[in-house]
């Protein structure tokens, strides 16, 4: 039985994923970690909570992670998919946590979780790749608690960003170049080639709205997803990237793969972010 | 009917190009300008005039260009492709041309054919684009006597010289950025992704070797060429390369075509050389 | 008697390097070739032949450079320094040339006055390195025509348009690395950090006012250059720049050199258009 | 009364540095993090805790920093600047702490020692500034703990290990970047244009090498060191660059000090690692 820890931005397809862990009797949750990405970090931070909370998980501890990036600042955020506050808007509907918030940072909380951890622990990181790298930087013997990380990211054909280059490897190339290039630990890469591929439709998502009250909020909360991606895409759909990553981290091999050495484009010109795949 | 100029770097699949070019009625073709790539310059000045003198055209004025790339110097060449001198070995079985070789320099070539053209020609660049930037970039006023670029070169979904680039931008990365991503010339762009897909088999190239002196002589110069392919391919097959584009120069509309913006990467990072295709 | 073509973006110390030349018994000047630079070709080529009609030495033909750098677009031009229209607004009181403008191209009027010299020429560029590069791509064998270039361009301990860069290379670095770099021409480099401590000043400007029709109209080009830099020194000063260079062009040995190796930096990032010397 | 970190890759300066450090009244030395630099991680950390033991000073914690810099991976070391153990090849004749060595990580001990301290600390970084970007980015919340970073490292005319770079800046560009141009904690940076100047030559050392058994040490860690510089410098005289960071440290305003803003190239080029200040 898998345990997971799940470090994110949410977004909309984040609490998916998040859900999806929730909802997974093969799934321990042992922690969620906030990065900034899709929205500022005190709001991604805000969301993580709130889904846990909602999700009857309070039990689940947050992290606070990094507001920027590794190295150079983040150029933009991600409104114009996720919407004003990561979930189209609906973030306010999520109800408070009833207990109050610890303020532990995400590596502190990352370091912890391995510590304690029994089994080697799946980390699954849906947003910029900051705070695994700099748990792995900064504590380098926790690497051997990590069973291995299933990320969503990069882009193999191209970007959605820029044309080189996938938002979450995008937001910060330095991070994700330690992590897939540098580092040894087991990567399970879940790229941009895949989930787009991995639509949902209107009818779906109509179904799982009446499915009760957690579906009724992710098919609200996919509203402006829906209507940026069945443009963007030409017709009925809307992938759910990050909870691609989370069923593969929750049932391993579920996802088809193939071995390949990859770097990280941290240069200052227009390849910046892109994933370099030797195919 | 059009009028080419054909910048090449001989090269397997550049002789099947140039002889192609000189066996279709429909093409007129004013000179051939050699330029360093699959290997050094003396080579392909040599190759380009014996290939000529072979296919009985002699008459079509050959300049010689440019010894290295636009800014900084090429780091391999590719003769475990194209064989030791750039034919497979089998360039001395080439006719020496009979009359004593002009030493004019490509540009002022290109520049001269380009002023004496009473209709647009259309340029063929199938080796690394040092010789077309220059000529632009040196000539500013001649770009209206250019009717379009058809290039052989780049990668959309990966490189074939580095898992980001192929042969002929990585070997002139600031010379395809001028020539692509600055200039106003129309440009069709045939790249690795086409023409890795126009492949012929053992069966093709035995039936050419049939047809004729000139078919026996190109099918010997496959020898290397097949090899390396059929490998890297894992079938019976070899790409044609700059073929293709000789092609669609001679037949406009041959290829369908999507218009994309697009840049060369010229960092000095992984992803140097790089086609960044806005697709 | 030293032989010089000067390739020049005028710009005001452009301006009183021209001058220079023309006063100067110990020179030939055999030709001025205009560059994009401190403002726009199209002035430059104007200031270019007013300033010779001005001088008396409409003999001296002008060629049309490049409007463009190399590979990448221009970011800005120098109004700051050099006024509206390069020469402190001045321009329209020098006269028209009193022939119709010939409209060779720079690089293909160096390559003629290079062909017909009968001994190796010095050339000077004074403005981005663009013409010079295109001109030892395109024609190679040109180069030992050249017996050296006196470049003024770079900064050893800083730059004055970026914090890295000196502006003539910082407007076309991957020129100045082709030409510094790459090229194996004789180089005597005129750094910033050297033509800085040649400035001349409100007195000496005066003197130079008083002295006849040409020297009033230097002075009067001096007007924005000098408040800028009299400001940006913090005392009565202004540096000549592109005359140091041509001092040197016109009495070699006047400067005392040391030797050693260059790059220019043609990264994307803060350092492009420095000059990295191994000092 | 400061009280200090420092930061540290021993290395013959650091040596000097940590014993500086133990010398003064004025200083409170809470803690030693070693980083890669000079000599590999191990050899930094067995040296760090070999010296403090020598010193007398096995009260003071030694953390065990980053084996490899932040992203990309270190190109050399200075064996041949500090000898083949970091101490000329001396290490050996430093005494083995008597208590086991903790094995506590440098980020860890760093945080524990802020969070403890009940007045902001000075935090002198004198190797690759990987460990203190690690802290900073992981534990953003320390930064209101941290007094200053009095660090050694950059060339403002040039670098020490490239044209363009000094070494502890050359080693980690990026963690310089997060530390010297991201972050907001004030920094105080000793720079190779300073260091070069505080030298000492052959007198000096001998009078330290008899004023006792730390200074006879001292003066023997220093034999490689001195034959570097004296080679380099063409004079007899060596300096003791990370020394001079721990002196401003111990005694703050030593120095004079101007205002600028900073950058660290993090280019693949040849401008690496470059110190860019807008002076
Ligand atoms: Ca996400
Ligand atoms: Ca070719
Ligand atoms: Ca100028
Ligand atoms: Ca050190």
């Amino acid at each position: 039985m898998p345990s997971l820890i799940i470090d994110t931005d949410p977004g909309v397809d984040d609490a998916f994923a998040i859900a999806l862990a929730c909802a997974m009797p093969e799934v321990t949750l042992l922690g969620v970690t906030a990065v900034f990405g899709n929205v500022p970090l005190a709001m991604t931070t805000r969301n993580a909570r709130r889904l846990l909370a909602f999700l009857g998980r309070e039990d689940v501890p947050v992290g606070i992670g990094a507001a920027h990036p590794l190295v150079h600042p983040q150029v933009h955020e991600a409104y114009d998919v996720h919407g004003s506050d990561g979930l189209s808007g609906r973030a306010d509907t999520l109800p408070e946590p009833r207990a109050r918030a610890s303020d532990v940072d995400a590596v502190t909380l990352m370091a912890r979780l391995l510590e304690a951890a029994d089994e080697p622990v799946t980390i699954v990181p849906i947003g910029p790749l900051t705070n695994v790298a700099l748990l792995l930087a900064a504590h380098p013997r926790l690497a051997e608690k990590i069973d291995r990380l299933v990320i969503m990211g990069g882009g193999l054909a191209h970007g959605n960003t820029t044309p080189a280059a996938e938002f979450n490897l995008w937001s910060d190339p330095e991070a994700a170049q330690r992590v897939l290039a540098v580092e040894q630990v087991p990567v399970t890469l879940v790229p941009l080639d895949l989930t787009l591929r991995c639509t949902v439709d209107k009818a779906w998502l109509t179904a799982l709205a009446e499915s009760g009250p957690i579906g009724a909020a992710l098919a609200g909360f996919s509203a402006d997803t829906y209507a940026y991606y069945s443009e963007f895409l030409g017709r009925d759909g809307v992938p759910i990237h990050d909870a691609v990553a989370v069923a593969e981290a929750a049932v391993p091999g579920l996802l088809r793969t193939a071995a390949m050495p990859v770097e990280v484009d941290c240069s200052y010109g227009p390849g910046r972010g892109g994933l370099i795949a030797d195919q």
